[in-house]
């Protein structure tokens, strides 16, 4: 006789290993998008303290695409400006220069967040929960592999609980997503090797309360000083975290260079960064947030995805130096690529095609990161330039570097290039909107109740396609004929999609915007198509709101003419296709639709 | 043997009687800071739907600084717009203008917001509950008197409980505060007439989600036609409520031109209304959310207190016509106004002579709110102006009292007179902040972090004095030095105060801002004296920040100049003293406080 219990078998749509950002990230999208999901982790419990803890511009205008920005407000530090500390004539350092900390000119939110990653975490945690998803912990998988893709849950997974049954599963999964760290098991077992290598760059990093007479301490501050240098990072409270250089006159490092953890404490990390901030004074507190050591590693995985049914996203697949504050965004990043496109595939509307779309968009995106940050982590370690050190860094060579990936550190610059989903054969038609990039903010009034909204919060992650239809004045008459004859096209092409993907209503299916040239005094909204109108709010102005301090000029902004035009944005807010208003624009839409979905 | 068992006694420092929106309001504000608070309401439950539902930019302003605007955003509809619509010349009506809804040039939310009275309710029941506040229901005062006044709870209620229990019991309190409503027991209790008359204006109103054709449904407007008048007032969700003139030929009315209840359906209301919308249309719905009919009643209380213990508030003390959206924010309005001079009082800092200035301030307010109140809706009852009838009612007359009274309507232009906490003597020195107004908004940048903070949420209302000092620019020495000079004034001029109120610490009874004239490159926060920053937030400069859009010119805006200023705001955010920044400054202060806070 035997005692042996076969092991518990289950099916799921998407199987999501490590609850980290990029796993809850990507969780919270599936199960909002009503996919079903199941997220597992090693560990016991969540991150309580320290860790990765900085959120970029387009990562906030993300978060608020997933309604979880007013809780990451309310929580974070907001870092507005940079400062800049460099050697004084007279010894120690002083104020060279201080700077906006964000330099991509249409950020949304001209700042970035701090906030600790563990309550960042519990964001996605509680609106997991609404969805009425946990994290099961602590798990962790034992083997994982790739049916015949015939199958209808092609991946099968052995986990092991690690609490005190010891007990073990079989998850049958239509699609695993890998988000199980800078070790990832994931990425081990299908054999992604990392391509890159550890630097000579090797920190300390420190978070604590501070007593300091330090004017910046509040600011996101570069020091560059004869005696090393040294980050300060304000985070939520009264909190700072320092990101500390370690060099051989630390005492840190042992004869081959490297680390001797053996030796490292917090206070002596602290005394190292004193030495760098004199004149300035910081007192050594009662306790310590948190601290760790690192060396920086700059690697990208050779590969993303296993055969488009297991993804690796986040540290899983890229990792590179934290003080660019990087880290955490880019693996948030990843996940908000990848959501979208297997809920369009687990809904039958797109074709599994679409899938491979996230290894291209991210690998690339990843690997330009890493190029960055090389420059960035190099510029940063060096010396200051000096009298003695002609050869140092001078403030003008840091800052360049700082302002000139302004764009690429906000995330704001992230430009998918061409492929299925992103078509920018028609780009002059929409000369300001850049296919490939997200869609630029800009408040519209709404035609029926004139009250002004942001257009980014008009296109909810939802996993939803939006088509804005940008209507020309639709108070005068010829033109209300042309968009009537446009919309009459456009129903007729979208219909035979919806059918196709056997969906009843078009707007359950894509989401439509009719913004209209007309002002405050002469629009009807309710003469505007049914087909641009599922409710009275989904019909806008380009017009000042009452005060006029809100809105207006948005298709000058948008670089559309008054006769119109079509853009269609990707469940992610990226552009995806823009196209003149015309029966051409809409053959256009229908074209690019029929690339990737069921047709 | 008699089984008569003793009533239950309790001691409170304020009972609270009715749980309407004056009675929350006063409850919330008193938990929240702190003070002994119980409050009791007649309904077994709150209101589910219908009544007054509008919350004027000014309330919006007063909410946000309890903490409690964020909902009312959430769940709220804005009226960003009105429209007027007339007779026109082909029959029926026609839009005639749109205009901004608000009027008010400085209000910070230029909108006002629709949201039904139980839902706001539930916002403050949810607060209270934070403050382990609960409103104790059905209850209803039996009888209330007030003993001597060397009693320290010279107030004694006797209350009944109306469930099952009909239990009484015998309450003990500082103050009372009688927020029961129109038909008030507590104004009845202590024979305080009420002073004006009824109308002949009769009104029914509806609330409905409509199916209609008419443009302006989302706004509100104002219908003028030759079949009556009628008023739009959008709502929450796609609610709409109607309200609608009735007169003879409404089949509603007796021979005594009384409304005849018995014949009124809100079908038949209904129908009254789509005559006047003629020629759009609007269906019938399936259900009505609620519907009554009124006469309009204009009237103010003789008086606001009894001895300066008992005080009334809201309905209960000025009842006026609902079309104009003031009933709601008046009543809140009397609880912003009487809360924290209660709660001064009962901290032992200030003297009992404070409570005076209620009655003053908010009698005044109601009186000039039933002229108001009158002029409007003598014109919008009346007929419009047409071939046949030119001495009716004009869409200029219309709009221009429409406009006129925008300060007032809005709630913005609340002007409180000088007396005892408003002392306008030294108004020259900041010209533009106008004492016994509220504080206009504006906003600064925190000099630490360069954060941009909007004063009025700098200003919460949590019952303490804030003073800010503007202090010039910090960065000349010249003037730091007249900074340091000033604040050791300051210094031994607010310490004096607060031990003679008992108080620990000048923090803890005032909030302090310095708002320095420095720039973002030339400020060093932590250069200020330490009096100005009891928190490296508390200090502001007044720059533009990083994107440029937001702050600048505050010192301008409020009429500052160089040389810097000092200005008192009032816990309800009302400015109660202006003076120079200078020892003559400091001592018009110590003046100022000296006059009502124990000394």
């Amino acid at each position: 006789m035997s005692n042996r219990v076969a092991a518990k078998e289950s099916h799921v749509d998407v199987l999501i290993v490590g609850a980290g950002p990029a796993g809850v990230m990507a969780c919270n999208a599936l199960a909002k998008n009503g996919v079903n999901v199941r997220i597992v982790d090693i560990r016991p419990v969540k991150v309580a303290a320290g860790h990765a803890d900085g959120l970029q511009p387009r990562t906030l205008e993300v978060l608020r695409s997933y309604g979880l920005a007013d809780k990451v407000f309310e929580k974070g530090n907001q870092m507005h400006m940079a400062a800049f500390y460099n050697p004084s004539p007279s010894g120690g350092i002083e104020l060279t220069d201080r700077v906006p900390d964000v330099t991509a000119p249409t950020a949304r939110f001209p700042f970035e967040i701090t906030l600790h990653q563990g309550e960042i975490e519990d964001i996605f945690l509680s609106s997991m929960r609404n969805y009425g998803v946990e994290v099961d912990r602590p798990i962790t998988p034992m083997s994982m592999e790739i049916l015949a893709a015939e199958s209808e849950y092609p991946v099968k997974t052995v986990l092991q609980h690690l609490d005190g049954s010891q007990e073990t599963e079989i998850v049958h999964s239509k699609y695993v997503v890998g988000a199980d760290g800078a070790h990832s098991w994931v990425r081990k077992a299908f054999e992604i090797p990392m391509v890159g290598e550890q630097t000579n760059y090797i920190w300390g990093v420190i978070d604590l309360v501070p007593d300091t007479d330090f004017p910046d301490i509040r600011n996101r501050t570069a020091i560059h000083s004869n005696n090393g240098s040294c980050m300060v990072i304000p985070r939520e409270g009264d909190k700072v975290r320092l990101y500390i250089q370690l060099d051989e006159k630390s005492g840190l490092l042992n004869e081959a260079g490297r680390i001797d953890k053996g030796k490292a404490t917090p206070e002596h990390l602290l005394e190292i960064a004193r030495k760098s901030m004199h004149p300035y004074k910081i007192a050594t507190p009662d306790t310590f947030e948190w601290w760790t050591l690192y060396v920086i590693g700059q690697r990208v995985a050779s590969s993303f995805s296993v055969n488009d049914r297991v993804f690796i996203v986040g540290d899983a697949c890229h990792t590179h130096s934290p003080k660019a504050g990087q880290g955490m965004n880019a693996s948030m990043g990843d996940s908000h690529n990848l959501a979208w496109k297997l809920t369009q595939v687990l809904r039958g509307w797109s074709d599994k095609r679409l899938l491979e779309t996230y290894s291209f968009e991210r690998k690339q995106y990843a690997e330009d990161l890493i190029n960055f940050d090389k420059q960035f982590a190099s510029l940063f370690s060096g010396k200051p330039r000096s009298e003695d050190n002609q050869d140092g860094v001078s403030h003008a060579d840091f800052l360049k570097i700082f302002q000139t990936f302004g764009g690429f550190t906000s995330g704001i610059g992230i430009h998918y290039a061409d492929s299925l989903i992103t078509r920018s054969a028609l780009q002059s038609s929409v000369q300001h909107l850049t296919v490939g990039q997200r869609i630029l903010p800009q408040i519209f009034l709404r035609a029926a109740d004139f009250r002004p909204e942001e257009i980014q919060d008009l296109l909810p992650s939802d996993g939803c396609f939006k088509i804005l239809v940008f209507t020309g004045d639709s108070s005068v008459p010829s033109q209300l004929q042309k968009i009537l004859d446009v919309a009459n096209a456009m129903e007729e092409t979208l219909g035979a999609l919806a059918i196709s993907c056997g969906v009843g209503q078009i707007h359950d299916m894509f989401k439509i915007l009719g913004i209209s040239a007309a002002s405050k005094l002469s629009v009807r909204y309710n003469e505007l198509p049914e087909l641009f109108r599922a409710h009275w709010s989904r019909i806008l102005i380009d017009d000042f709101d009452v005060s006029g301090k809100k809105g207006g000029d948005g298709y000058k902004n948008y670089g559309v003419g008054p006769e119109g035009a079509v853009v269609v944005v990707r469940p992610d807010g990226y552009v995806g296709l823009v196209g003149p208003f015309s029966s051409q624009g809409v053959s256009e839409l229908g074209e690019y639709f029929k690339g990737f979905m069921k047709a």
